[in-house]
């Protein structure tokens, strides 16, 4: 369902159990980030109807989970703080053809590839961390990130034919599981 | 409560009697540009929880008033397209100053200038357009934009004393209604 072409590894976990402050803070600016490509999405495809009022509805949700995250971190004595980011959403976004309508397409995809991706982590973390209201929260981010996921592709239709999308979706999967195993050696959600 | 230093004259109405419908289409993208300018409020100062906590608001309300002008459109069987924005919103823009914190408080300010032009003009327009639901609708933006104008006024103060924040208020202000006096011919929200 969600697409991916690889599962997250033990490399990551690892930086999981010894930094899970910073992968929270930065899981807050993913949160933050998602909104803003939601909010783009409107921006550069104005006429598509559906598109801006799933976008709407992502724009809505990603900013109550950015909350959701700074309330947790405010409950462990933590701040929300600037972070440099990992190599990831640049290295996908890198991806994207430059030409319409091949560039719609990519950019739905490579959203939804990044929801599939915090999807999949959000299952890795939840049955990893000790604390069982955060292993809580991460569950209960699982099914909407997921939903995404499956939004985006839907819509990347509207740019191109059902087997075309099918066919790009693969192909960046493959590369999107080259690049998260590249990995980062900052912590991050997608280190 | 608005600030304004200027009202909407009898040019502009002419402009919303002979083109309504270029009026509703670019005051779509006016509220899209508004949960715009909220997010990327967001972005730059994301350490400040108040303003991350009433930006997400003012993003929420923005989209969900660019859905209700896109309903609207369509059902007078006219539909969202691109349009050259009017000079206002750069004009306005080019006055914030460079270095912080005087830019945060300039960018608020002209954020909240930019809602309580908006709220004086839906007064306007609500006093001027013929059909009942679209004044009811002019009307029904006002409290929200009003309210919006007196939030940008108060983060503000989170980055100046309240005395040069008002003090600056007046400033743009006044600079704000040579502006909007200048308009444009093509009819928009702020020509």
């Amino acid at each position: 369902m969600l697409h991916l072409k690889s599962d997250t590894d033990e490399r990551w976990l690892k930086q999981v159990d010894q930094s899970l402050e910073l992968i929270l803070i930065d899981h807050a600016h993913c949160e933050k980030k998602a909104a803003g490509t939601a909010l783009n999405l409107i921006f550069a495809y104005v006429e598509n109807l559906e598109l801006c009022r799933e976008m709407t509805e992502i724009v809505n949700e990603e900013l109550e989970h950015f909350h959701m995250v700074i309330e947790l971190l405010e409950k462990r004595g933590s701040k929300l703080r600037r972070l440099k980011p990992s190599s990831y959403g640049r290295k996908l976004n890198d991806l994207v053809r430059k030409q319409e309508p091949h560039r719609a397409v990519d950019r739905l995809l490579v959203a939804g590839l990044i929801e599939a991706r915090s999807c999949e982590r959000f299952q890795a973390l939840a049955a990893r961390v000790k604390e069982p209201e955060l292993a809580a929260f991460y569950q209960s981010l699982f099914e909407s990130e997921a939903r995404h996921h499956t939004t985006y592709t839907r819509l990347a239709k509207d740019f191109a034919t059902s087997a075309e999308v099918m066919a790009r979706l693969d192909e960046l999967a493959e590369l999107e599981a080259k690049i998260i195993a590249e990995g980062d050696s900052d912590p991050r959600m997608h280190s």
